[in-house]
């Protein structure tokens, strides 16, 4: 049962959990060892940091410990270690919640003029450090959006909605649903995340490939910053000089904050269904993706993972199952065996369309010597597919640490950036005891390449810096491999300020200037998310 | 037969042209009035303008009067009215042809130290006044790009070439048909215009339904500025930070010059068909329109004419025709009749596919009272597709002007912006002699929204001067209108000299800061393009 209370210190809601199955547990203990250090759940009672008065705001602030904590970090594992942990470095010294956007503009004028720091905070589920907060000479202020939310115009004829930035996934979809309308943007943090969230970190659902990123979705949009707001006009499209809306989105708070967002939305589909099919390997499964989304039918989601997450998936999936021998001999029957690459793929629309659609993806995947699993393993997915975050709460209450991140490549080097990813991932730590296992998979497929996402898993160390310092190390190995291979930073988790030091690498001195222009210009004063984005230190470890 | 040498002056290649059929003329009389000041072709020989010695730039100059003539305006009415009468205000001092990207940094560099004005030229194909050359203190260089053209890179695994900036869209389908792939960005422009050019003023093809505007299109991207290199790199997606490629797409050379552009390419198809079909009035047409793009079959084109305009494609279309009674009393028997509005819809693809799609098409047309015409207005089109423009020098010769221009907005408006516009433009001029025709289509169909594109008519004045005057009255009044509306300045003509005055009305002040901090960054002298874009002068009758 979920009470919608927010859980502190790891993902979710309080009461909500999933719990590894024996048959992954199993797999862990093969792969990287048994675990040994449990990590405790978070501490009741909040670090004493002592709150600077921030009185002198034209809107409330809470000052509440509590609230504060909730709001000094983000949902990356660092975050959660430190939660649970500590010490966390430093909290906001408050926490605002502006109910209209002229009182955003109040606040911000003020922390302006009185050099305090501003943080917007929308679901507050980056996993970049995007919301962290750091010490520092200068306040620091969460601005914690929650109250400008809500669909505050719709214009049915033309299938735009405009949002408060505050609204999550849930309360946008909710919104629409009066209408018969979707907005299609299901990123796995869905439940939490929110629309100024999405827009200012460039976000990406899981049925991208057929409802589009989140700045395909932007028709309009509204940004509030110290220096004045910008208004971007609501329209299909434009050529009147740069496309400042995809400035602003991806700019995570430097550039002020986003008030309000006018989404494209569409028919809400009778059904979503995803079907299963099995790959001989990777390279089989990459080639039918790419043709898939080059010449098949209008999926809205493929997902392909790589043999040993596949394993992993179908121990997790099939293990319990009487079917689990009669599947493998069927695939072995087929010529899938120890490489075998799990794909989903999904479609939605009515019941003629979407069979229409599956048939034709079916037709595709046969073609490169895929098999059909029928719908059930697509079925599980839909089922879980929101709740996948609550197992790394689990994991960590029992000892064993798991992350992600992401890329995106062309076709042509897909296959070896991650063949590449997956050794640093797997070999930069060399202690004993420091064994790392790599899962990857292909979740946004495009026209020209696709998106590869990683996860992996260690086990956590007897002191939480060390396991920290561990997952650093990787962390330091992998962005490296990213930079070193020509791939990007991220495809859709943002830079925030753990991926801040590698940027320049990806988009050059001059890059990084004309942001900073835009970014000086706008927030004169610098008190704007002032650690992300442009912050070039390197603050895994904090 | 063409030999291939641009017309001064003029539309396109010298040894072409397209007469005005007699159904056209005897329509321009009706509705305007006969013509009676024709305006003279271009003089041989170019005005005496002294040049300003460029001669220590790294790269070499070409000072010939006519070369600096052939690069002085682009291919507005008024540039053509300005070379064909004069006075031509002036001239650039130089015509400077890089060879490489090298060198026109080098030449940046240079210029930048001895403040000499930059106007980077593709095509030279701008209506909107992006690449005229002002009078004023500092010498000005055209810099021709046409030497940086042709596809250096070829990915076909992931469907990514790389082109020069001076790559024309002949050049780029020529580098791509071997491999039997196609760009598919067909601008009424392409014979002419470049893939630097596109990218600079963010272009759209004639079918972008089914390929995407030029920002859709470009994968990656490299800007060379006055104050440095920027590379974006390719890629599928990023959420890296802000979408830096979409920022310098639309800077119409105020950022520096776009030295590499690469793009998404696709198949070619086996056949590109158009079908014609007719619509009681507007508001079925759009309706139509909107219901293919959001429910139907994927199109690649879609083009729905007003009822003025569809009544001048049926005179010229079908005058000359045994069947134009038929036809007539054909649609009569379906209810169309005075409002009739032809709609061209067109699917690429092989056989099977494309009768699909257009049957598909039919069937919802059908449930908006539309009456087929079958693939003969299609056929007509595509033939002439590029051709329309050389009709504008044709109607000089003989004494009528003519002119584009075009916006986009959502469905929910765009009825009542038609509307509003057309009577902008037609009632605007108001002396004896001063009618205006007003015809209208939307070609570029979104979810949310459409272009619309207005064609405009009236005769030309017994001086140039007040001719160009007539121009500019429509111009601003239709741009106010615009402006009053809340709708884009433009949709794929972009802002140049003459939309700048009226950019921060849709882009407000920060909006307008946000732009001019990146120019200040990478081009501190502010020599490149300096008088588009920014520069809020009306500059309608120069």
């Amino acid at each position: 049962m979920t009470d919608h209370r927010r859980r502190l210190g790891g993902w979710g809601f309080e009461g909500e959990s999933l719990l590894p199955s024996p048959e992954l547990l199993a797999w862990l203990d093969t792969r990287i060892g048994p675990a040994a250090h449990p990590v405790p759940a978070a501490a009741a009672a909040p670090p004493e940091l002592p709150a600077e008065d921030l009185g002198m705001l034209p809107a409330k602030v809470s000052t509440d410990p509590l609230d504060r904590l909730a709001h000094a970090r983000g949902q990356g594992l660092v975050d959660v270690l430190r939660v649970r942990s500590g010490p966390v470095p430093a909290l906001p010294d408050g926490v605002c919640r502006p109910t209209d956007t002229d009182e955003v503009e109040a606040v911000l004028r003020t922390c302006s003029s009185r050099n305090i720091r501003v943080i917007p905070w929308g679901g507050g589920t980056s996993v970049t450090g995007g919301v962290n907060v750091l010490a520092g000479d200068a306040p620091a202020l969460s601005l914690d959006l929650e109250r400008l939310s809500g669909c505050s115009q719709l214009d049915e004829h033309s299938g735009l909605a405009t949002f408060g930035p505050g609204t999550t996934g849930p309360g946008v979809e909710a919104a629409l649903a009066g209408h018969d309308l979707t907005l299609g943007h299901f990123p796995q943090s869905w439940e939490l995340a929110t629309v100024g969230g999405w827009a200012a970190t460039r976000s990406s659902g899981q049925e991208s490939l057929g409802y589009g990123r989140i700045e395909d979705m932007v028709a309009g949009l509204e940004l509030v910053a110290p220096g004045g707001r910008l208004r971007v006009p609501t329209g299909p499209a434009s050529a009147a000089g740069p496309d400042l809306g995809r400035f602003i989105m991806g700019s995570e708070g430097r550039f002020g904050v986003i008030t309000e967002v006018t989404l494209r939305v569409r028919q809400r589909p009778d059904q979503t269904v995803v079907a299963g099919a099995m790959l001989p390997d990777l390279e089989h499964g990459l080639e039918a993706v790419r043709e898939l989304v080059v010449n098949g039918a209008p999926l809205t989601m493929i997902r392909l993972s790589d043999a040993p997450e596949t394993e992993v998936a179908m121990a997790v999936g099939l293990g319990r199952s009487r079917m689990a021998p009669l599947v493998e001999r069927w695939l072995a029957l087929h010529g899938i065996t120890d490489d075998a690459c799990l794909m989903l793929f999904g479609a939605t629309g009515d019941q003629d369309g979407v069979d229409d659609c599956l048939r034709h993806a079916r037709a595709i995947i046969r073609s490169r010597r895929g098999v059909s699993l029928g719908r059930r393993p697509g079925r599980q997915w839909l089922r879980d597919r929101f709740r996948h975050p609550y197992l790394r709460e689990s994991l960590l209450d029992i000892g064993y640490a798991t992350d992600t991140l992401e890329t995106a490549a062309p076709w042509s080097s897909a296959l070896a950036l991650r063949d590449a990813m997956t050794e640093a991932i797997a070999n930069t730590l060399t202690g004993e005891n420091e064994r790392v296992a790599v899962l990857c998979h292909v979740s946004h497929p495009y026209r020209d390449g696709a998106s590869l996402y990683f996860t992996f898993f260690f086990r956590c160390a007897a002191s939480c810096e060390e396991t920290i310092s561990r997952w650093a190390r990787i962390k330091r190995a992998a962005t490296d491999q990213l930079v070193t291979a020509g791939a990007t930073l991220s495809h859709h988790h943002g830079i925030g300020q753990w991926h801040a030091p590698w940027l320049k690498s990806e988009i050059g001195a001059e890059g990084m200037a004309v942001i900073e222009a835009a970014a000086a210009r706008l927030d004169p004063a610098g008190i704007m998310n002032p650690h992300v984005l442009l912050n070039p230190e390197d603050r895994l470890e904090l």
